[in-house]
């Protein structure tokens, strides 16, 4: 049976993935267009921000593999066939490429390397004083597959991590509490913020000024996750009124940050254009290959979404 | 006898460094101006960047203890008694430091993050090709104590680490080789050159178009040792015609960089003031202390300088 690619790929992206998925599935045939096959023979779909309704209608689907790790649009797509089963991308290469974006993010935050990069527009030679890395305390918000590779290499660096969750999480060697009493106490001792969050209706606008008043005088924000996370109204007052020193951005509520959006050009965000951790096809490509070949032998896929939980 | 303190400290950082050093050596009586004591009763100078002429006929010095790490400023004054003991800071907080910065520096390189800079300003969202810590190759010039920290910390986070050094380094878990046969072939295969050697007359402007033309085509340069390693023009002509992508440089011939110097504005080049890794005086206070006891002790003071080798 054909396996339905729905994504917006541009031409080059789309021969990629499928060249790739064909080498991992020699025996299975892929379609990216649904006119060419009928429809009731397409038992598996594998998606990345699939166009709205890609997969309406499909009666025989049995699996959504997502290329995406975050799924929150595909769960907010009313077409979606709702019993069949989602799987999310789990690669442990995009695991490490956030990683190394929460440290450099970290990093700058800890070694004022944001302050040298406005010093040297403004021609100004000034060092700032120096902290060692044990007197930085990290709070990572989110300790799912990601939340944890990252937390653990902050670390491994030795930064004082902690983390928070909204479900008890599998232990790690780090300090971790869940639940919106162990919140507050965890912000205020943070000086540096690092959202993970998977994007519920639990978690979507957490990120207000209940949130930033409750962090320390001169902490900063690292918004790995999605934009909505984030009022993003409360995070430029807290910005403009100099109690956050910083934030880093790497999504928004719209994507790409709009032209005139203030976050382009305030001196204290630092914007990146959702790249923090972009799926490695090479990589991405053998995960989802392998929950194919789990569905065809009869087992059930890893990395299901719980869709009741939202993620 | 009174330890001589010649620096070029502010009042507030004389203050702490006498309090932390008086702290270690309770016994010990310090003075920062020569003439309140009689020159032959000094017998310890601890110096961080002393005034020319500071060291200057003190007949009965037995140590001269640096506060900071590199010497050749020490080495280059001729009113530097010449039979004395020098002793450079080697602390391992300092080293801790210097290998933060480097990595900060790589993780910028390796991830586009000088670039995603520029496009903020310009208010421009594009993602670019992401490529793995392994797919980097990153040569480490220098395999002392810094070097190796650095080099150790890189190899970790999953870079491929190769390391360079005038004489035979320690062994390490990384590649490391020796000498001017082996300078060439190592720079053709990095992607990034980070220079961690001492400043000697054999390394002086080593960095020169005859280095950066070894480099392929998009290598980039970190230097965070000193200044007088860059033929300045030469690297200014490197990232100009698009050889180098870019320059990180924590280090200049003259410091401060003078305002109207080309580095400052140059898109490709980033600069910090001489920050990558300052001495941390609760750390180094307890490392020169130790080198005092010893010598009362009629013991030989560790991390000696060799004049002739110049480190």
């Amino acid at each position: 049976m054909p396996i339905l690619l729905a994504t917006d790929f541009d031409v080059a992206e789309q021969r990629l993935w499928r060249e790739l998925l064909q080498t991992e599935l020699p025996d299975e045939r892929f379609v990216t267009d649904r006119q060419t096959v009928d429809d009731a023979t397409i038992d598996i779909a594998i998606v990345a921000n699939p166009p709205r309704g890609a997969l309406s209608g499909l009666a025989n689907l049995r699996l959504i593999q997502s290329l995406w790790a975050g799924v929150d649009r595909l769960l907010g797509d009313p077409s979606v066939p709702p019993q069949v089963a989602i799987a999310r991308m789990v690669d442990p290469a995009m695991n490490v490429a956030m990683a190394e974006t929460a440290l450099w993010a970290v990093l700058s935050l800890h070694r004022g390397y944001y302050t040298y990069a406005a010093q040297q527009r403004a021609r100004h030679w000034q060092s700032l004083p120096q902290r060692r890395a044990d007197e930085i305390a990290v709070a990572v918000l989110g300790l799912g597959q990601m939340g944890r590779t990252v937390a653990l290499r902050l670390a491994d660096q030795g930064y004082r991590v902690s983390g928070w969750s909204t479900r008890p999480a599998e232990p790690a060697r780090i300090d971790a509490c869940t639940g919106d009493d162990a919140l507050l106490p965890l912000l205020a001792r943070a000086d540096i913020v690092v959202n993970l969050l998977p994007l519920t209706p639990a978690t979507r606008g957490l990120l207000c000024t209940r949130i930033f008043d409750a962090m320390p005088q001169g902490a900063s924000l690292v918004n790995l996750a999605r934009g909505a996370h984030v009022v993003d109204a409360d995070l430029l007052a807290a910005l403009d009124r100099g109690h956050l020193r910083h934030a880093v951005l790497d999504v928004f509520a719209t994507e790409p940050l709009p032209a005139d959006h203030r976050y382009w050009l305030h001196p204290n965000v630092t914007v990146l254009p959702h790249a923090a951790a972009q799926t490695d096809a090479r990589s991405a490509a053998t995960v989802a290959a392998a929950n194919v070949r789990r569905l065809r032998a009869g087992e059930s896929p890893q990395n299901q979404v719980d869709r009741v939980r939202g993620y």
